[in-house]
């Protein structure tokens, strides 16, 4: 069981700081680098995710009611350590268990699967779900990479409002498995990630380029192309989405747009409405949009669209019922 | 009167798109670069603010109840023409005249001044105030340059939520010239605005380095020294605005830390956390405090912090107050 160095741990530290001095609903867990919500019901199954953090306002930010009960977070871009993350579901677990949001992403599912295997055998019962909202392909062997991206908030918001309204740990994994075959995210960045405190950037993208299918975690994209427009991004990336979603005119959508980081908020609201007018050829109903930072990628100047098929009209009433959770 | 270029203005109309599509409770003002709050009471002093475009989410993302009643926006950087400001002024009169708020910008003030002393000699009445909370030095003349900065979201909130709760014209003045005089703002900035379109950054600052006293039209700072670390900074910042504001320990105030657009929202959190550090240092109380993307630069990498002296407890009130306005 790998255990987290400790100096890699000063940011997370000094980010719970900030949150816990701002936020008094929210505190955190012994000197773990996790929070929880402190208005907790025990009538509630907790909900935890976390994962690497630099993904700010991911994951402490969507600590709040009908959200997370409770976010854990790793040093930049890796994962927390299996003992944290065990010792964090037994602190939230009140005996009925706990659900898990995890993403897709191979040192996550390690150090996550080991503290459930090790929580199950102390008799506390979990369920949990992976995201793996991202469609970009690998550029080696041209398989879908499915990476857990942006789409994890929605999983976020709409599992907790189901949990806050009485939903059992196997009602949660059912609504987990509906809501991630239901969605898939497509990103886009012209200036790769810069790790504190070290000047050069993750990877290279000449000016006036860009790549598509950037991962969360500075990962290069699978394309890297000339910026010619607004439209013309929108329209690869919408056509790309249509290609695995495959919907008919006039279904109902819901709509994401992420800010990786170091995105203009004005080009964020470019970029929204030139994907919405992409989406409306075909009619596409949209109940509910939600634009901004959600899950970044440090400063990363990048946006992603996500779109999520409403299976079930309950998804927008939890999406839209108020959370006190800062972030959302 | 200056006439705005439409070419110039492609960018403003396409974010009304957005924001309208996106946020049912405002509406596009006839064909002007401005919005305005569709549940605005009659019996209310509407609020106007606006300046140039780049600032995202200010000056739309502010419009709503208790907030602005409308906003107008010119090219990136550069104010609306006085023509468009009045015809905006005289929509949204209804006979009990309207309160204006300008960022200090000499062609701000030439452009609102003009638009609302032809709406005067209309017969409308008009009060205004101008904010000027950037506490940053002229290198050329060490004057202080008072532009208006992040600190001017508190007028739209405080004064905004003051009209709704029945103030008239004349206190809305007395009100904005107490808050004008009780707070100050300072920036520091590691990397410039890139304008839309141009591969060019406004201004060079060499990698490692930090500017203080940046502005949020992408002018340079006063100072340019190497990033030591975020207490550094927060050190250096704090020391200025206690120069300025002389609190005596145990004071309230109003904090806001503001992301000039580019820099990580792990980077905000740190630096919020540092600034706190050394607030406690003086035991100042902090009844109201607020981070994020508040008043941006476009991309530019950069943060500031804003401090207002609580002079009067229903400030906070007005501040805790909930809002439709979608940045707030």
């Amino acid at each position: 069981m790998r255990k987290t160095e400790h100096h890699k741990m000063e940011y997370v530290f000094e980010t719970i700081k900030a949150i816990t001095k701002t936020n008094p609903k929210v505190e955190q867990i012994k000197d773990l680098p996790a929070i929880h919500y402190l208005g907790q019901s025990e009538q509630v199954i907790p909900i935890l995710s976390g994962g690497g953090s630099g993904h700010e306002p991911a994951h402490f930010g969507y600590v709040g009611e009908g959200m997370l009960s409770a976010a854990i977070s790793g040093p930049i871009f890796v994962p927390p350590c299996a003992s944290d993350i065990l010792e964090t579901i037994r602190f939230i677990n009140r005996g009925k268990g706990v659900f898990v949001i995890i993403k897709n992403f191979e040192a996550d599912l390690e150090e996550f699967s080991q503290a459930i295997e090790q929580a199950r055998q102390e008799g506390i019962p979990i369920k949990y779900i992976v995201s793996h909202d991202d469609i970009s392909v690998e550029t080696s062997n041209f398989k879908i990479r499915h990476r857990g991206v942006a789409g994890t908030v929605l999983l976020h918001k709409i599992i907790g409002q189901a949990a806050l309204e009485g939903a059992s740990l196997d009602e949660l994994e059912q609504l987990g498995l509906s809501l991630t075959t239901s969605m898939a995210t497509l990103g886009v960045a012209s200036k790769s990630a810069t790790i504190l405190g070290q000047h050069q950037p993750v990877f290279d993208i000449e000016e006036g380029y860009i790549s598509f299918g950037i991962g969360i975690h500075g990962e290069p994209g699978y394309r890297t192309m000339p910026f010619v427009s607004m439209e013309h991004l929108a329209n690869e990336l919408v056509n790309k989405l249509k290609m695995k979603l495959r919907w008919q005119d006039g279904e109902a959508f819901i709509l994401l747009i992420n800010n990786l980081g170091g995105s203009s908020k004005m080009e964020e609201l470019l970029f929204t409405n030139a994907v919405m007018e992409f989406l409306a050829l075909d009619d596409l109903q949209l109940p509910f949009i939600k634009t901004g930072h959600l899950i970044t990628s440090l400063d990363m100047a990048g946006l992603s669209v996500t779109l999520c098929r409403v299976k079930d009209s309950r998804w927008i009433d939890y999406l839209k019922h108020k959370t006190d959770a800062r972030a959302w």
